[in-house]
């Protein structure tokens, strides 16, 4: 039962809507580039490596869709504004460029051949990136785990398979018996909408706490090591990831147990040398409030929704990518 | 605007009803000592002296509504089987039998009165303490503070003006500037429900985030001290309090943060020597995936839900008793 969070067919891209999950298995129909932008901006598609590869369908459905693309700057500006943090969809905004500018002076018809092969291209590379991302990670992962993870990096998070749930089914497919600690991810519940679900689907054993609950399972041993994904990783290894990772890792190295980051190439940032100069996105307070709770705060409260947080390298025992696994502090 | 979560009238006792809070203030009529025990286990009532307080009153009804009284034994039994961590609860169930012991003999009228006495006085006790606790660790509070604190040790916690809390309305009453970051604290969220509505009624300035972000906002130099209550207290100092509290611990620890705890005498078990010893209760899964939480989990999922932890006395600054304020580790 493969999870197929994004799929390009008859000039549609059709997601999986991820608000949606897990009550209900519903689909969002972009037929315009700008339903992409909506789709990205309001979390329909979440997740680093699958909003780069949304992206990349959503300029490509610019160019088909349209009879003039003489706008096509401007549609990337839209699409890079639609979410600050994850570096991944700058990476492929940029790719999508480069090949616009190779193939443009060609006539329309070759635009449109071009950029969607383009975009089915990142699509497909991001599959087996992830796969080499599981195969790399599983070889940290020993027989007889309890795994902790965070947020969602799975296949919903991606192309398909996933990055840190890519480790996992990697770990879990090849034989090893691992369960997995689901941490729910407040505000937005990533971890027990569809974390939870990605794992229920496939079998993989897993429970679901609450954030807060972390920290008290390290203190009885009953974790054996945390992964996740990453949004953006600067060149020394300092890394974004959804709001909470930090405290995991602070956690981690206090009860001495290893800190794994999952994530492609496309994630680092090579043109920042560290954390500090990643931005971290605030969301809507509602996100707190209302979206996923019920008679949770006064009204009119005030509230403070990072989306992100920055782990220090040296938090971080080693980022498993798809060609190495790399031992942060990075130089 | 007082806030009075605890109130014993015409042989009744009236509890705010903390499930609704803060969309409604409904009460919740105890005319029965069966209807105390039902809104402790079912937290209408909580918060550990608040516990202790509202046994107190229930044992008190049980006398006051029942002409043959030879089963007192078993209704303190009753009382002491509806939550397992806090000890102010089986502190002031002893107090009330050592009541009953000394007057039992004296016939139904009088042991009714000094019930109803103890029981009133434990009660007015209670709320002195909050204000001799809120006085000496207002000491501590330095003026433009931003203070974190979790779960709910307010009024609402206690007989009145709480524990924690009870320190941070003494620093603001005293005129300090201060902030208060409130943690949402799942899965009851007592923070965004019960504190936040607290500090809002009063308006004392605070802010709401989820558990996960306090990581973050103590690396970005957001946060001056952490103040929390505790549900037990060992004789080393360890302490028992809402599941999170631990995390927030180490956080602080890690970025030399002051944390403290609040709370009375009553909550110290001298009979055991440390942590370990507490019993840390698990409640529903319910509470994670449905309570206060829409369209949140997949059916069926696994759910780990313990609703305390334990810090070790080595990561406590200090414990601010109504007496004197503690430096751990205690010997």
């Amino acid at each position: 039962m493969e999870i197929k969070p994004i799929e390009f067919r008859d000039e549609k891209l059709i997601l999986i809507d991820q608000r949606k999950l897990p009550k209900t298995e519903e689909y969002f129909i972009c037929s315009d580039y700008k339903d992409v932008i909506y789709a990205i901006k309001n979390m329909v598609v979440r997740g680093a490596p699958a909003i780069g590869v949304a992206a990349s369908y959503g300029i490509a459905l610019y160019v088909l869709k349209n009879d003039s693309i003489k706008n096509f700057e401007n549609v990337l500006k839209d699409f890079s504004s639609t979410r600050p943090t994850a570096v991944n969809l700058f990476w492929a905004i940029n790719r999508m460029k480069k090949k616009f500018d190779e193939v443009k002076d060609l006539g329309i018809e070759r635009v449109r051949e071009e950029l969607l092969k383009e975009a089915e291209k990142i699509y497909q590379e991001d599959i087996e990136i992830n796969k080499k991302i599981g195969e790399n990670g599983n070889k940290l992962i020993r027989d007889n785990s309890n795994i902790l993870t965070h947020c969602n990096a799975g296949a919903l998070a991606t192309a398909g398979y996933g990055t840190a749930l890519g480790v996992i089914r990697s770990a879990f497919y090849s034989g090893k018996k691992i369960h997995v600690y689901v941490d729910e991810t407040r505000p937005f519940l990533q971890g027990s909408r569809l974390t939870a679900w990605e794992l229920m689907k496939e079998n993989i054993p897993c429970t679901l706490i609450c954030d807060n609950m972390a920290g008290f399972l390290m203190k009885q041993g009953k974790i054996d090591a945390v992964i996740v994904g990453a949004d953006r990783i600067a060149s020394n290894g300092d890394t974004a990831n959804k709001i909470g990772t930090y405290t995991l890792a602070v956690l981690a190295k206090k009860h001495n147990i290893p800190f794994y980051v999952a994530a492609p190439y496309s994630t680092f940032d090579f043109n920042i040398s560290s954390g500090k100069e990643i931005p971290i996105e605030e969301r809507p307070k509602e996100e707190v409030t209302e979206m996923f709770t019920k008679n949770s705060a006064p009204d009119g409260v005030n509230v403070y929704n990072p989306a992100f947080d920055v782990t220090d390298a040296e938090l971080i025992t080693a980022i498993i990518t798809e060609k190495e696994i790399l031992y942060p502090p990075l130089k």
